[in-house]
């Protein structure tokens, strides 16, 4: 409770006696009431009409949880001003939980240096309200910063085709790819798909998906020592599981397409592997797509889905349970199966409690997957896989949609509000819950004996 | 190891230098080759054509590991010898993994007492050759009775409306019930469909189903104790857990199907309800369904595929991840949800290790699923949900079809063998390999720190 105070002190929120996980959640509601009433009104839009307060409820919390489902396309629908705001509740949903879960991180960090004095491998900053100001700081200038490097890069590549449009698009995409929102502006739903075999598009925009979702505990520590042996043990897992799972995407989406002449069929080779390869990355939670996801075979689908469900890093813009999360279960498991006491991850030992609470992260957000699925699947009349999906895709903050999205009912887009905001706000604000929790039982019963499996 | 070669010495098998588990699966797969080659064999055909390899070998294996999935209809393929070899392979298969897995059971809670000098709940007997006699005679004692009973009733019933054939129909249909293998005689992959409304027949299944799905361990325990204060914490545990998630499938069945015309909608209050009750039965892994399945919703479909992959207890004939280990990880996440250092269940302690397994052996059960549904989505053009269901019926043993298994491809048949065998004998297998895994790490690193979620 200490540090948690502390914590609220920082913020200078104590005297209001919130806890920093309903400071975490009410700020985004509020964030998200403003997107809804802006979003409503008729200025925002194209044809003068604002949206229904249902429909804005959903952009605004889209945009704010960074999914990037959308009910109306963003491109046509909305107006310069709407766009703009949109693309203002994006960076501020995005910049905001990184700031909030990178300082909280480094509490956490302090906090079990302090009180269980291990040695910590990670030299931490002591969190003085100058360091949260300078940290905060360094967040806010990263992000301007590689904004604009992507943004410069796209505007030059779409000027000479849409003049002073194409400097907007790409200023407006290069932030909606850092903060992996996913939303775009080329109408129709189309997403980039006319850019399928674009190289410098597609590694700009890849690069910036991938930045963002590494978060910026990775960054500052790969920026601050640049030598492999000398990043964290958190830095080196996300890199190191980033890289397997891009090429794991990449490699099994190019296998499962090859032959489909509606997504990879007709492309020329350059243009199947950087498919591939956009695909793959898009999975880790941007959603842009660059070829028809609902082509896409049945199996192909399906391998998205626990791609998507696993998601990018902690602290990044990135969704999903996190790839750390899954790391740490794998190495949980495979030290079981090769009769080890503990699990072991670059030569260190993964502690009981940690695997207790990814497993706690994983179950609680499969739960909620599988209820929310079956409630999707009573109120919308679609397939199954397909209701899975807009589903992990909205859970996980990725945005891909097979297209349900755009013909749900009232009920349906109630239900996907919750789940989009559960998905980022909720599973942020649970990892906080569990990272601190360490409350003793005053009472420990003898321990019982049952069979499994 | 000692004991491990204790057990072996017991069963007179060291001398071969064979594990337990290579005892079991070789015992399994050597049981399932006479199968198949006595299914093979024209005489056990009405047709007098005996069965192709690939079809003998999925019979014999779904016979042998009680899954109940069938590519010929049994009850119209086979002739009287034919359906004698299917029962013997049932009842063999079904006792003899339920006395291996209690037995092992029995030695490894001796080590676990030995070892960790734990305070036992359980009373255990000494592991003498005699008593593992002893035990193993109660158990085929027990089971030839239950079945005996259950196929007089069920005779009773059947011999006023199929004369002789009524009597046989009895008591083979009570040996599949209580091994819970869902295989039927009625012909054209009706199952039980045409008894949906009848009370005895419905009653009379489901017991043997549900006492089948307990396991020896929890019958001796309720046979010898007969008071709830009495029963192990094992046996307390299986029979809250049966009766909570008995009940919620069969509320949850009817709330979802109530006005399925093609389910239950036609059917009166009393048959609805039986017929609810019998679906929720028959997913603790029997397999016998009393109305058409195929025709459910998907939300219903989904959530049977939830209860399907969760099954039965250990020990038992039942399949699946073990109700057992659903409860100790949801233990594990209520207590840490609490902020509680260890998960209780029934007043007693959980330790983490056990927590550990019960996780280890769902990870690897999703993995497997996940696996095998992809590769099956890609040999099969059968919409997602159809084939999900149809895996997960497959490695938990329960053996309901939407109709796929009928329309196998060769490649489709071969990967649902694999998956029958690894869903019964691997699964097993595996909790008692995890069960008997004490060894510890030579080197202990630093622990590290990860941020999750
Ligand atoms: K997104
Ligand atoms: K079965």
């Amino acid at each position: 409770m200490r540090l948690r105070n502390r914590f609220a002190n920082l913020l200078h929120l104590s005297a209001w006696k919130f806890t920093p996980y309903q400071i975490l959640a009410l700020g985004f509601a509020g964030l998200i009431m403003i997107g809804t009433l802006l979003l409503m009104m008729p200025i925002t839009a194209v044809n003068g009409q604002g949206l229904s307060l249902v429909d804005a409820l959903f952009t605004a919390t889209s945009a704010v949880c960074i999914t990037g489902l959308v009910v109306v396309d963003t491109g046509s629908h909305f107006n310069l001003f709407g766009q703009s705001v949109i693309i203002f509740l994006i960076q501020i949903g995005g910049l905001g939980i990184m700031t909030m879960a990178t300082l909280m991180a480094l509490v956490i960090g302090r906090k079990i240096q302090l009180r269980e004095r291990l040695v910590m491998q990670e030299a931490l900053n002591h969190m003085t309200v100058a360091g949260v100001v300078r940290l905060t700081q360094s967040i806010i200038i990263s992000t301007l910063v590689i904004e604009f490097i992507g943004g410069t890069i796209l505007a030059i590549r779409w000027y000479p085709d849409l003049g002073l449009t194409g400097i907007y698009f790409g200023y407006w995409h290069a932030v909606s790819s850092f903060c992996n929102a996913g939303f775009d502006l080329f109408g129709n739903f189309h997403s980039l798909t006319n850019y399928v075999d674009d190289t410098i598009i597609n590694l700009t925009v890849t690069s910036l998906i991938i930045l963002g979702g590494l978060g910026f505990t990775v960054i500052f520590d790969v920026w601050n020592h640049r030598k492999w042996q000398d990043f964290s043990l958190h830095t080196k897992l996300v890199l190191f599981t980033t890289i397997i799972l891009l090429a794991l995407g990449t490699l099994v989406i190019l296998l499962l397409e090859i032959n489909n002449p509606a997504t990879l069929g007709t492309l020329s080779w350059k243009g199947k592997i950087l498919a591939s390869y956009f695909q793959s990355v898009t999975l880790r939670s941007a959603g842009y797509n660059t070829v028809s996801v609902v082509d896409m075979q049945d199996a192909t689908i399906f391998f998205m889905v626990i791609l998507m469900f696993i998601g990018a890093a902690p602290t990044s813009t990135g969704g999903g349970i996190k790839v750390t999360t899954m790391s740490i279960l794998i190495a949980a498991v495979w030290a079981l199966i090769r009769g080890k006491n503990d699990a072991e991850i670059f030569q260190r030992r993964i502690s009981q409690r940690l695997i207790y609470k990814a497993f706690t992260l994983v179950f609680l957000s499969t739960a909620l997957v599988v209820i929310v699925t079956m409630m999707m699947s009573i109120i919308q009349s679609e397939s199954f896989l397909k209701i899975l999906f807009e589903v992990v895709s909205a859970f996980a903050t990725v945005g891909l949609s097979l297209g349900i999205t755009s013909t749900l009912t009232m009920q349906g887009k109630i239900v996907m509000i919750i789940t989009m905001f559960a998905g980022r706000v909720g599973l942020v604000t649970l990892a906080l819950a569990l990272a601190l929790r360490t409350k003793r039982a005053k009472v420990q019963y003898p321990e019982g004996k049952i069979i499994i499996g």
